[in-house]
């Protein structure tokens, strides 16, 4: 299998997974204004999850880019990370509609964790494949510790939710906030 | 990042946004005509968004065919783009449902403006790429005249629904038409 | 734009359409023998639909395989083939819930009457390119006869559903199968 | 046709089928645990369908792989398969509801027995390809015992809903675990 195939296939996934979340975004039945502020929470909601979603797709393009050779670990490692990424929409949808409360903050910030370990085993092979290049594993680690980092605010965020809601909703727009700033220069 | 992978997502997502849309235009329970015909303005709403989001994928091509480098600005304006044009279905089911109310004409109004200027950041970062090309410059200035105007006017959709949203509807006919006839030469 | 551009968005538009058509394929509620059956119909007209877009794909195919050039004449056509594609699950839907209805059995006729039409107008853009080519040119007018007996066909099923809708049923069923038989060979 | 253009519009099905599956799992109205562990059996056969089809699409990548002409016969079960494969979310779907069944069981079960018998046919006509390469014969046999042996498996499944739902779930799981080993060492 060519990595080529792989990217086309997981961005295939990403693609529908990133679009049909609109799906949930229910016109309101009435045009009224306050039946339109009723959809904001779910609207606020995929605009998160689709910022996350972009975020996941740049850097597991980034990732793909780097890959040597589509081994079974490679590409069943792919397939967890895509499973939990296509639960997405229904976390999205569970947390536009009980944002204020915490179970369902606790499953968004679930799965977005388990989406961290998917990255986490994905550039874990990375590593593995680069056992020669020590720059490229230095900077593997480093992309590694970062997504780490993230990973653990996520898994934090579950608990976390059962104090304070609000500080959850913290984390998942502070780790957008931390990957998009060094994402710029590794893009440009 | 090479740009045949941010075109190939884009194109992803923009033909599940295309196709998506039919999912709202729910066939009518009972086979009648009065059933039927209520569903009307449902499905020429459809027909108007699928034939703006067709120029919108032209546009996107010629414009990502441009491109020199994927910048993080160009990549972040394209997913700023495809946030946008992700709501199209959602306002379109809004409109299509409601399409006398000013709300749901406003709101229609809005995202496609929103959808410009998503346009207009690309065209400009295009236009930073081709700093040294003159000829090329000129022409995507033109191109962006044109994009600014559109946007201009679906800017003024918006407040013009609550005075009459017949002559909103008036310029979401109007831009398709203005942009069809330019682009026929530009593609021939 | 280049035709492999063109092919892509037509093949994700027309992927799209075959697999969100088995969204309206709802399971019943009850896991009876009855219940099931009840959803019988909707089962066969989305097998009747997917064979159906199956087979346009393998023409579109084909027929994109032959352009020279995408010219704007040729993509407005493809769109507006696509347009009617698009609608093949909303009228297959309404096909399988009021299968013994003439309004539905009349709907889907004409949308793949239009369907017809969208095929007609490419394989007349074929023509147009190839006019030096008297060889291709007898080829392509070949398959634009057997074209326009289906579309003509499947017109006539309009009217006819209103007589008998098992006679239109038997136009449905009939297509299919001729067009299968010769690209049987031309595929082979 | 080449295999290239075959596989990407199998892969857009694949990844659109994989996908839509989620939207089957509708977020509990209520932020509660019973809630949420009502959704649970939904949630349990969401996972692994979506295993069977990551296995699928890896099984149908590799053997597309080998094809050398695509002839209308490879075509037209690589459709039919296509067809058995969109069933995937619906029956999925009807057992997350009804998972204590026989019913619901029994055509999850059929289902993937008709899946199977596309893969056989499949492979059928790459068998009858390689006619002059003795050592490719071998192998692509060698597979179809495989896959007739798991064929086998899920149509025993099916009667075997009406006694135990239990053993017909054990084979379910019993088959993507027996899958999963070989492929290791095939994609290493």
């Amino acid at each position: 299998m060519t990595t080529s195939r792989l990217e086309a296939f997981s961005d295939g996934v990403i693609a529908i997974i990133i679009t049909i979340m609109v799906l949930e975004l229910r016109a309101p039945a009435q045009p009224t204004l306050p039946a339109l502020v009723k959809v904001a929470p779910v609207f606020i909601t995929y605009g998160l999850s689709f910022l996350v979603a972009a975020i996941m797709w740049v850097n597991h393009h980034h990732l793909i880019h780097a890959v040597h050779s589509v081994t079974a670990r490679l590409l069943w490692s792919n397939m967890y990370l895509l499973f939990w990424m296509s639960l997405v929409p229904f976390v999205t949808d569970f947390l536009g509609k009980n944002y204020h409360e915490p179970m369902a903050v606790a499953l968004y910030g679930l799965d977005l964790t388990l989406c961290s370990t998917g990255f986490y085993l994905l550039r874990g092979e990375l590593i593995r494949q680069s056992r020669s290049d020590s720059e490229m594993i230095e900077y593997h680690e480093r992309i590694q510790r970062k997504n780490a980092l993230s990973g653990v605010l996520y898994l934090f965020s579950v608990p976390l939710a059962y104090l304070s809601v609000h500080a959850s909703f913290f984390i998942f727009v502070l780790i957008p906030a931390l990957y998009f700033l060094p994402e710029k220069k590794l893009a440009g």
